[in-house]
Formats: C-alpha cells, structure tokens, sequence
C-alpha cells in the first residue's frame, strides 16, 4: 500500500516519541517549519499534526503550538508469554459466558465483545449497495446462490489476495456464513471426534466451544503476546503427541492481540507439513493493522494444501450480513460438499451487497480510517490502565484487531471484579473465558472497539479502583 | 381459515369433476344460473368458475358457455407402497446427483428441482420489506441478530403454528438459515455417529446426504404415495431395531407428495414417545396444501417434547434469504447452543424483511395463489403424463407441494432416459437419487413448480416418447 508523504512525517515523529527521543511536554516544531524542511504544503503538515493527535501522542495548545502529550514509561508492562495447563479435565465455559453475555441497559459500558462500535462501520454505504444489489441480482436475491457463492464476491476475495502474500484461485474461495461457519467446516473436515487440536492459550472462547461441541480435545499451547503461538512448543506437541489438527489466529490474535513474525509463520508451515498436520488459520483480523502493511498469512507460505485460510468481513464492515470464506486448500472438496449439505447455500443478497462494496474499492478508504481509529483507541485504553489500574497491571500491545488483554497483579479476582464492575454498569470479558484449563483468573479481555469518549476513560478509571480496591 | 363464497361453489364442482359425476364435455351451469341458485352476486359466480378454469377442470367457449375439460381416468395410476431393500451397502449419490445438478443454457426445461419457479414468488413486495427492513433495523441490519433469531419473525412464526394445530411459545422458536440448517441442527443434537436414522423411502436426497455426512445408517422404510410412511413398518423397526431418531416429512413429502393423516401423525407420535426416540418433523411443504385447510403436525400431538419441528419460507417465498426455523421441543437448549458455536447468528436482514412481509398478511394472499397454481400444476402435469407417458406408467397424486413421483413401467431404464432427455434439452431428478439403496432406477421426479406453457407440455410429449422408446 502507498504512503502519503503527511504519514511518512507523522511516523518519524512517532517513532521518536515511542522511542522517548520526544518527551511528553517537549514543544514540536511549527506547522511552517514542517513545511520548510520537508517540502510541502500546509495542508500536508496539518494532517501529519493532526494524525498524530487523533493517536493521543500529541496535543495543539491554543496560541502555543504542538506538544508531546504521550508518555510510553506510562504503558503497562506486557505479560509474559501463557503458561497453560494442560493437567485439568477440560471445563465447559458456558455458564461464564452465559453470565458475560446478557442484556445490559443502555448506560452499560460494554467492552466485553470484539468487534468494532457500529459508529465505525459505514452503515449507509452498505445500505445502498444492498438496495443495489437487490437491483443488480437477477431474481432479487429470492434464489439460491451458488454453494461456492457469489461469483463477484469470490473474485474480489481472490484479486485482495495479493496483499496477504499469495495469490489465491477465485474458484478456490467458498463463501461462508461468517468467519465461524468457516472455521466450523474446516474442523469437521480436518478432524473427528476424539481428536486431538493444538491451539494457542489463551484463545478465543468461540473457537473453544466449537471445538468442544465438535468432541475434540483442545491441547492449549504457550503462546507470546506479541509474536504468537510459542514455536518450540508447538514442534513438541507436533513431535511428542498426535496432533491432528492445528487452529491458530495468525494475526492479531483474540485476545492476545499478537502477530506472528514472517519467519514463525514459515517456520509454522514447515513443521505442519513435516507431521502433514491441517492448519485452520484464522485470519479475521489481518485487514485490521496498525503497522505500515498488511501481515502476511501462513497461507502465503502454503505449497502443499493443508493451510485452510479462513477470513470474513464481520470484523470490518457488517457482522449480522454473515459473509466469511475460506480457501480450504486440498480440503476443498470436502468444505463444498458440506456446505451443500448442511447449508445448501448461503443468503444471496448480502454477499452480492459485499460484493459490489468492495468493487468501488470503498474497503481501503474505510480500513485506513478504521484501523487509524482503533489504533488510536488502543493508545487511549492502554494509556487509561497504566493510568488507573493497580501497580503492577500488565497489557498486551496489540498491533492490530480490537482486543487488549490485561493481567492484573491479583493471584485470583476470581470474577469478583466482574461482579462490582456490572454493578457500575462496566462489562468485560473475565480471562476464564479464554481457557478450558480454568485459567486466568486474574486476566481480563477489553474490546478498544467502542468509541473512546469520556464515559468509557471515566469506566476504566472506575475499573482499576475497584481492582485495586480487591488487591 | 376462512372460505369464500366462490371457493364453496367452485369445490363442488370439482367434486363432481373429480368423480366423474360430470364428465368431459357436459355443459355447466351459466353464470345466471349459478347467481340465482346460489343468491351470489355474478362476480362471485365468475370467479368461481375462473378457479376451476386455473385448475384445468373446466373450459370456456366463446359463445357457448363452460365446459368440463378434465377426464380422471387419463389420468396415471398411483404408484403401490414403496419397497425399499436393507441389504444392500449404502451407495453414494454424489456423482449422480452432480451430473443432474449441471448448468444447462436458457432453452433447457429444467423439471429436476423441488421450489416453485421464480415467477411464482412475490419477489417485488419482497424487495420492499428488504428495504424497509434496513430503515427499521437500528444498524440497517449491519450488527449481529439474537442466536435465536429475530423476535418479530419468531413471534409470527409462533401466531401461525395455530394453522399446524397447536400453539408454540415465542421463546421456543429458533430461526435457522433454511430448512436444512434446522434439520442439520436437529440430527446433530439428536444423534451421533454411527446411530440409526429412519426415514421415509424414496426421500428427498438432501436428507440422505445430510444424514451420510453425520455418519449415520439410514433406514428407508416403506412408505405410501398417499399417507406417508407405513406404520406398521416403522413400528417393527422401532420394536425390532435400536432406531436412534426419525426424520419424516409429515405433509408433501419430497419426492413422493405423501401426507400423513392425522390419525397416522398420532401414532407415529405414540410410538417415538414409547420407544423415547425423537423425530425430526420436516414440515417445509406444510404451507403449500392443496385442500381446503392446511393439515396438522406431529408436532401438534406431541406432549413429550420428542418432536422437533422444523419449517421454512424457501418454498414459497425466496429460497435465497435463506430463512427457516425449528421448535426443537427438548432439544431447544441443544439447538440454540449450536448455532452459537457454529454460527453465531443468522443474516439479519433477510429475517426482519420476512418478518414484515409476515406482518403484513400478505403471506396468506401470496399463499393462496400459489397453491391455485401449483395445483393446477400438478393437475396439467398429471394429465400430460397419462397422455403422453408409456401404458401402465403410475404417477402419485400430490395434495400439495411441488413435486411429482413417477414410476416408468420399465425394469431399469438406467439412466438412459436421462442421457437422452438432457439431449433434448430436458431435465429431471432421476429416482436413484433418492435412496441409498440402488433402488427406484425406473422413477423419476418432476417439479410442477415450473410454469405451466406450451413448452413445459411438448418437454413432457418428448420425454413420453423417449421412454416409450427405450420401453
């Protein structure tokens, strides 16, 4: 993806204030000045200035001029990498979930989900192209689409595929409903009852009860907060265990927030076609990255065809249209036919309303917004713990996704904090949810994709009081 | 529900017709005739005639009044009971039914399906309610639906199942995408691996794919063209074998057009709750009668929660939304807990655009022309058959639905005649598609959903001639 030249001056700028070359306070030079020694215009330096204080790393002081408003020695630590279990007989994880997952009134402040507020999806713009859709479809989207799916849809899936390191086969994407049905037909295609599935802890609680309902026993890996699934473990358990199936989100993992390296995702492949293991990777969060280019996929490193790709645009543009896919690799046969089975087909209007959206190429415009918002929102957040939570609190540093994992310096909260915190309308994901081990008592996953306002510093300010209040 | 004036008149009439106590050619009563015998006004005694006239039974002569135009005895026999064998190893029908699911060009006539064709939708109101839809939903439909789906369609759902005999709750209603989500769901939650599923034989080949891919040993149980399964049968396999679930489709069967009476659905259901073995009710054809009410449901006398009903729109309004439904008595939480892991939701915005329409009451209208037109279908299609069809060819007689079982007075036809009617540009879904068993080489199934025309009518000469041929 090309730069502008007013990100290439924010990003030099960045990179000294992450760095603390640029301390919090430090006066930066004037708008006139960016002119000069870089060479453009006023509007150009405006919008680096103003890229940078939509992050919260600076701020305009009226009649003064810009300063360094970030403080990175105020971050939370980052955790260590997990240390799951792998002792305890698996447990159900519904209750907990059941608990989380209610109807909350409206003054609730939800940061218990994964997905980005509404108010940054670009609702109206998907309004016209499903009016259009229902125009341009034959039948008005009354008749069954293809089992593989919408034709267009599948060849913009394919063409974007270039920026995932690779360059996928339109007949080789199916579509799906959601990232979910992806994942779910991948497993029962790779897997049966009783066997064994290697994934990354702690993972997402959807992926685990998918997995559970499928009669599968999750073997929960060591995994880094930053560079993913821990590849010494995984060579052990591949080596020392029948694994027959490997589940991992290769970028921006929930709730970890982590990126796997180019050379772990290489080294991930080689070692799954060495055991000829499948590997489901989940990739619903790589179009979400705050870095300067997509991250590449295990997919792109694929020569044999146990790689299943599986993507979807719940988590950028429209969870309830149910658009996923999945590039099933030498499994594809058996995904279409269970798709036909169990589905026949998917709903007809919604992949043709997607399809047409990413055809004006309105996706990228929206991504770069969504992604600088969330990047943003991550900054806010992990600035408002290191603020307000206990001494000793650490936080991922997710560098894409919406997800932020936090530990807190307690040894069990045992939910108490989710209790006093639903007291004062504030909801959270407790970190029990991530594990089948009965783990992570003293973790918490909060969702940067609610809109950052004073109500949601002001739940967070109340949050560490109350952790603090139970250390 | 309610009968018009006109439909009384009408349906005397065609009693009459239909047991030959007027025979073809006999003049009918003029429209004067009809007003003051019956004190109706003449617009009620046209459309009167005009119904029977939609139905092929009578004709108009300019000048010279209406005629009967329809002879029951050309019409074909009714097949006998079915007499499906158990001994043969379960054969796939994937390669047959791949070959009969091809794309052919525009001049092709197409009788291979089971949905009414697209003319026979109201595609155009449906379009309003899609649109209206994305202007009622908060987030045009954008954010995730309830796992159970959308609470106005649930609600009308819940208010029409006094039309199947009883009345559901509201909260045990769980919306799927389509019929086969619901039934997919239904086995999983209901069997594993290995169990024992009773059927219907022939049936649908969706239902035996479904049931090959979970795994499970198909029963096929004799089954009657006009009542449906045969008791007896399924009474010796549930007393004689471990029969672990039972998928019936108790109104219309798919091929067969069999309806269970109501005296058999009570037993049938008597006998599941004695043997505590549940059934998988499809009633996707229910709404789609051809007498004078909709007929019951096992569902209807089920006191055990052993019925799990499932139900769906994409017969007659728009198979590509992709909207279904099931009440899955015990299994409920089972259900619901599996479409979380497997799907999260349902597509948003389809489900609120059937729940208008629902609302509206435009469902009923829509309904009753539909039904006026394939029954009138079916009536042509039967005809045409006992015209052109080989001597000793039976054929059943559909009271609703679209399809139409045909048996060929011919050991084993062999596909032949499907080679040679796809040469001739016409299609049909050959018997073996039906069973796992090798069975039913010399039936085949049509759809009467195709519009009736000129062409459909010499498709059916030329298919007729064909298999005189190879007879």
């Amino acid at each position: 993806m090309k730069e502008y030249r007013y990100q290439q001056i924010a990003e030099v700028f960045e990179h000294q204030i992450l760095k603390e070359i640029l301390q919090p306070g430090n006066k930066l030079p004037s708008l006139r000045t960016i002119c000069t020694e870089n060479e453009v215009s006023l509007s150009t330096a405006i919008k680096a200035y103003y890229t940078l204080e939509s992050k919260s790393l600076i701020e305009s002081r009226p009649n003064s001029g810009y300063f360094v408003a970030y403080a990175p020695n105020k971050f939370p630590g980052i955790p260590q990498i997990s240390n799951p279990c792998q002792s305890v007989k698996p447990k159900h994880i519904d209750e907990l979930l059941a608990m989380v997952y209610q109807k909350y009134n409206k003054e609730h402040t939800d940061l218990s989900l994964a997905i980005p507020a509404k108010e940054l999806l670009p609702v109206a713009k998907l309004n016209k192209e499903l009016i259009k859709a229902s125009q341009s479809l034959t039948d008005s989207g009354t008749a069954y689409e293809k089992v593989e799916g919408n034709e267009r849809l599948r060849r913009q899936i394919a063409k974007r595929s270039t920026v995932i390191g690779t360059q996928l086969n339109v007949q080789d994407i199916i579509i799906t409903a959601g990232c979910v049905e992806a994942i779910s037909y991948a497993l029962r295609a790779t897997t049966v009852r009783g066997d064994n599935l290697a994934v990354e802890s702690p993972v997402s609680f959807g992926m685990l009860q998918l997995a559970q309902d499928l009669g599968l026993n999750v073997i929960e890996l060591p995994t880094h907060p930053q560079t993913g699934i821990d590849l010494e473990a995984l060579k052990k358990a591949l080596e020392t265990q029948e694994i027959n199936a490997c589940l991992l989100i290769s970028n921006f993992s929930n709730p970890l927030g982590s990126c796997m390296p180019d050379e772990h995702k290489k080294e991930v492949v080689r070692l799954i076609e060495k055991h000829q293991v499948p590997l489901i990777e989940n990739d619903v969060n790589g179009d979400v990255y705050f870095g300067p280019q997509r991250p590449n996929t295990c997919k792109s490193y694929d020569q044999s065809g146990l790689v299943l790709w599986c993507g979807s645009i719940s988590k950028t543009l429209a969870p309830g249209y149910r658009v996923g896919w999945i590039e099933a690799g030498k499994f594809a046969n058996k995904v279409i036919q269970m798709k036909r089975f169990h589905a026949i087909a998917g709903t007809s209007i919604t992949q043709e309303a997607i399809a047409g959206f990413l055809e004006t190429g309105r996706y990228d415009h929206h991504l770069r917004k969504l992604r600088q918002t969330l990047h943003a929102n991550s900054l806010h957040y992990s600035q408002a713990i290191g603020d307000y939570f206990p001494d000793g609190t650490l936080a991922s540093r997710p560098m894409g996704g919406s997800a932020l994992w936090v530990e807190l310096p307690l040894k069990h909260y045992s939910l108490n904090l989710y209790g006093k915190a639903v007291q004062q309308n504030i909801s959270f994901a407790p970190g029990g949810m991530f594990t089948l081990q009965g783990q992570y008592d003293n973790c918490l996953r909060l969702n940067y994709g609610v809109v950052w306002n004073d109500q949601v510093k002001r739940s967070l300010k109340l949050l560490g009081t109350l952790a603090k209040a139970l250390g």
